[in-house]
């Protein structure tokens, strides 16, 4: 069993991803890809992050991928494109496991997984980045829209070098669920037996 | 509860509309409406299927919109899209009911529905239609795949009609639903608690 999920910034696809992984007693990858990025090139986690979500990755789609398909690899962005594929390959090999986010859905394209796409409407993710916002961050609604907006675009980017398939484009998901104004707890037990099912067909 | 449901031909949306209606309860609308409008016209229904289905409307969405605000209505097909508004929003202020394609969604938006978009890839479609096909009717995969590609243009069409929003694109549905390669059976139980979840919340 393996859920992959893309969403949008503030649209509670985290909470959602970490919801199901308890509830199914899954592995719950996020973050903990891009440390195990870092241990095993060397680079730091924040340069890491950074080529993925804020959108320092100056390739475009085509250059990167004829790097990706040569070695030895020489450019650190291209190496850690290249790890990451590695890495998600090697945690979806040994199955029952949640990844959110880093084009997991692209990178294991063909792979027996179920694809959420998790959206919402500005308003509702507006609202749900300040309710998760740190104590000593206060940015003001117009500032989260901004920041939300440009989250979202990185991914998009990040997802585009990675993948031929357009980021948040319904038909590359195998469902897609708007957040906007809707309680996430309430829809992990309805969402867990969708993806039982799934399962269950193969 | 009021569940508008859009779909691509050969989706199995009306499948899972029937289904939904029948574990819920709910009241059935798809066709029904075609032969209120006839009732209430005196037009006959081919007609005005042909209007919706067919892709014989001609008029752009602006033009059409200027005179769906103009009365006495002259003209008949503009009669047709008047009278369904009417229709189906006296269905829906009667509550509990099920409402397939006839643009709904759009023709309700404000009111408390949820809305869900069936989509599927084209050889799903093209085998659920094949299953699905009279006796007398023998397309090839070729024949089928224009079709379905037709038939999912002129909803596409008839929806901008009535409209400003895009129809199919996600933003406008509260869940959308890839139905390829899965058996719309399995899926009915969780989709009925998501929906039952939706409507508790208010």
């Amino acid at each position: 069993m393996i859920i992959t999920i893309s969403r949008e910034f503030g649209s509670g696809g985290r909470e959602i991803g970490k919801r199901l992984a308890d509830e199914l007693g899954l592995a719950y990858y996020d973050g903990e890809i891009i440390t195990l990025i870092a241990k095993e090139t060397g680079m730091s986690e924040e340069y890491i992050q950074n080529i993925s979500e804020k959108g320092v990755y100056p390739y475009t789609y085509q250059f990167a991928k004829s790097f990706l398909n040569s070695s030895p690899v020489q450019n650190s962005q291209i190496q850690v494109l290249v790890k990451q594929n590695e890495i998600i390959k090697k945690i979806a090999s040994k199955g029952n496991c949640v990844i959110v986010g880093r084009a997991a859905n692209a990178i294991l394209k063909g792979e027996d997984t179920i694809d959420l796409f998790i959206y919402a409407d500005m308003k509702s993710k507006v609202a749900r980045c300040k309710q998760k916002a740190d104590e000593n961050e206060n940015l003001s609604d117009k500032e989260l829209e901004k920041k939300i907006v440009e989250v979202s675009k990185n991914r998009e980017k990040f997802h585009n070098v990675v993948s031929n398939e357009q980021w948040g484009k319904k038909e590359n998901y195998d469902l897609c669920i708007n957040t906007s104004g809707v309680d996430i707890k309430s829809i992990i037990t309805p969402l867990r037996m969708y993806i039982e099912n799934w399962f269950r067909r193969n």
